[in-house]
């Protein structure tokens, strides 16, 4: 059972939008189980489409297109179906009942576009769009299935979930679950995660293991294929008990999991409190620790000073220690993370300071030259690190450095 | 002169990632005036990647691959592009340099598996990663070439710049250029430019309008396909000048300018400073108004007072506003705005209270409840807002309007 999506539009084509279609369908065909072994995107032309759909059912099982069954000239997936299938577009009386209630429900007058939209091909099935007027078509040729859905993600998604997926497992029978686990670790980079896990990212189907890096987290991801999801969580337990020996401190987290996430959670079981005085990350790791939903019940307060003068007047750095140090030093961020922690009066007290770029770096401090600090009762550490990349991949990593900071140390 | 794009992963025909790589090619391919027909994914399988590589090159003149290139097993495409093209791998000494020295300036041992990645098909060359360690790699057959780049973004995006964009204008000489201009709008809603500038949504090419709404932001994308730049750009002006007289006011900005940069230009011309006190966006708007390089003339404290005693004891709201009003209302947002800016002696204090969800809602207080106020001399603003959508859209609406609202009210 093979698949295969053919994303159509010039708008792709030309950059304008960002195909999150065709991630947000593979993903759904591989917990359906469906094999996925080619996507493409073709614009709003007849002939290539043609080509493309014909490649498409020479290879695969189920074709999945995506995109032009809008009202207007540039919209030409039904037609150009009908020709490459040999079905012509003939009037379907569900679909013209379906866009009807769709404009009766919003008081709206139907257009003549509108009605062009019930033709599709001959003995082709009409799927309903709930959220917008272009319905979505199904049609079978032998053993093989073409399925049509609308452009618009907030169209797309509920009719693949309400009219395609049960159509899949019911014409394609019972096939093999895919179930994912995705283990999320920080603090390693991933030569050092592969390194660890080498002989696992080599095992062979049905059980694999794959290797993603992000902006300073490396995500290891169990794919177990299998009859039924018990069986497939069985063997991804037995993986991820290896990984969680071998990686152990580095994980913060399992597949939804962010990284605020996993540090809210545990200091909501520390029964702890947490203030933050950051300047260069400019107000990004108090943005991301209140990203998560009960961040009040631990997140006091966050301080973004950016001055000099603020950073002596509400945070209690001390004048020496800037004229001394400079404001992006060791120094300057334990100050900062000791002073806003005693002004504050909370469990955890985190400074930051640095030189996010693009300018403002001398040979002795450079662009990406970041010093993360963290005061708790008993003692406080710092860390320097030395980043790359733009502003905000500067400002990214820190917040990465600082929360992972968080996480180690309580 | 056409172009096609092979985008390289089983991650993406998994769905785990959304396939930014194209998009942002695609537009720079559009830039150069070179034609993109085709774009298409491929796992990580020789076999199919081969083919994939095979039906390109036989149909486009530039075939781009992205990712792939890393140093770990699972990265064929160096050895499948060798393969499909009867070029052996060969150690590139200048690649292998590129990578020593990138490891040496983050003192950084080298492993074996990053040596792997100087290895290159025979008389390709490679193109220098700044920002990671797998090297490009431009192969050119007879009058076609292939170009290799690494698949993360951070790295693609500036080789892409520096080492390719420059190699495909001059290999391919003189082309049509596309050249485009972004028009930037805020505060109306789509269905409103819409209409405002219908008429020219239907030009016919050389010269198009697109529409693209984005969270709170609507943008008219003008397009024009001339022999140079010049004429290109006339055609623009023209289009560009009938937009501006219809939405006017609600224009922030053009092409890569952003809200927050828009917002800081305007404090820097006026020579005003600016202290933020936000409570629901939790350190956002701190953080977009420093994304703008040189924010620290006239971004001076950002203040996260997210709990009532640090409202009332740091920014000065009085505690009977709180116990009248609660903590999301009107009142409150005024005195955030009032007393930041008291407190720190500047010129704008801006105020940001509400619910940004999923609970704390209440039938009078829903989720999504938002006050925005601004403080300045001779007087304040507030708003009232209602989003809807996760956190994270609360949280990213408000800071839109509160960028919006510092926009018109200097």
């Amino acid at each position: 059972m093979k698949a295969e999506i053919i994303s159509i539009g010039t708008e792709l084509l030309l950059g304008h939008v960002v195909n999150t279609n065709a991630a947000y369908l593979a993903g759904k065909l591989a917990c359906l189980g469906v094999d996925l072994y080619h996507q493409s995107t073709v614009g709003d032309n007849p002939r290539r489409l043609s080509e493309s759909i014909r490649t498409a059912l020479g290879r695969s099982d189920l074709v999945i297109l995506t995109g032009g069954l809008g009202p207007t000239v540039d919209d030409i997936t039904a037609a150009t179906v009908a020709k490459a299938t040999g079905r012509p577009l003939v009037l379907n009386h569900s679909a013209l009942n379906g866009i009807r209630s769709f404009f009766k429900s919003r008081k709206m007058r139907i257009s003549a576009g509108n009605e062009r939209q019930a033709y599709i091909p001959q003995l082709a099935r009409p799927i309903r769009n709930r959220l917008g007027t272009a319905p979505g078509i199904i049609i079978e040729i032998r053993d093989k299935s073409i399925i049509c859905l609308p452009g618009p993600p907030r169209e797309l998604c509920p009719m693949f979930e309400e009219g395609v997926a049960p159509y899949i497992a019911k014409r394609f029978g019972r096939l093999d679950l895919l179930v994912t686990r995705t283990i999320k670790t920080v603090g390693m980079p991933e030569a050092g995660v592969n390194r660890a896990v080498r002989d696992l990212l080599e095992l062979p189907p049905p059980t694999t293991v794959g290797i993603y890096a992000k902006l300073r987290e490396v995500h290891l991801v169990i794919m177990a294929k299998a009859a039924t999801r018990k069986l497939a969580l069985r063997s991804i337990a037995g993986i991820e008990k290896k990984i969680r020996r071998r990686l152990g401190g580095i994980i913060f987290g399992y597949d939804d999991d962010t990284l605020e996430g996993a540090v809210g959670a545990i200091l909501i079981k520390k029964k702890m409190t947490i203030a933050v005085a950051e300047s260069c990350t400019g107000g990004l790791i108090s943005s991301r620790l209140t990203d998560v939903s009960g961040s009040s019940k631990y997140f006091i307060r966050g301080a973004v000073p950016y001055s000099n003068d603020v950073k002596v007047k509400y945070v209690g750095v001390s004048r020496d220690s800037l004229k001394k140090y400079g404001a992006v030093s060791r120094q300057v961020a334990l100050e900062l993370a000791r002073g806003i922690r005693t002004v504050m009066d909370v469990d955890i007290g985190l400074g930051v300071t640095g030189i996010a770029g693009p300018d403002g770096g001398t040979a002795k401090k450079p662009v990406g030259l970041v010093y993360v600090a963290l005061a708790k009762e008993g003692g406080s550490v710092v860390k320097e690190f030395r980043f790359s990349g733009s502003r905000q991949d500067v400002k990214w990593h820190s917040s990465q450095a600082a929360l992972d900071m968080i996480r180690r140390n309580i």
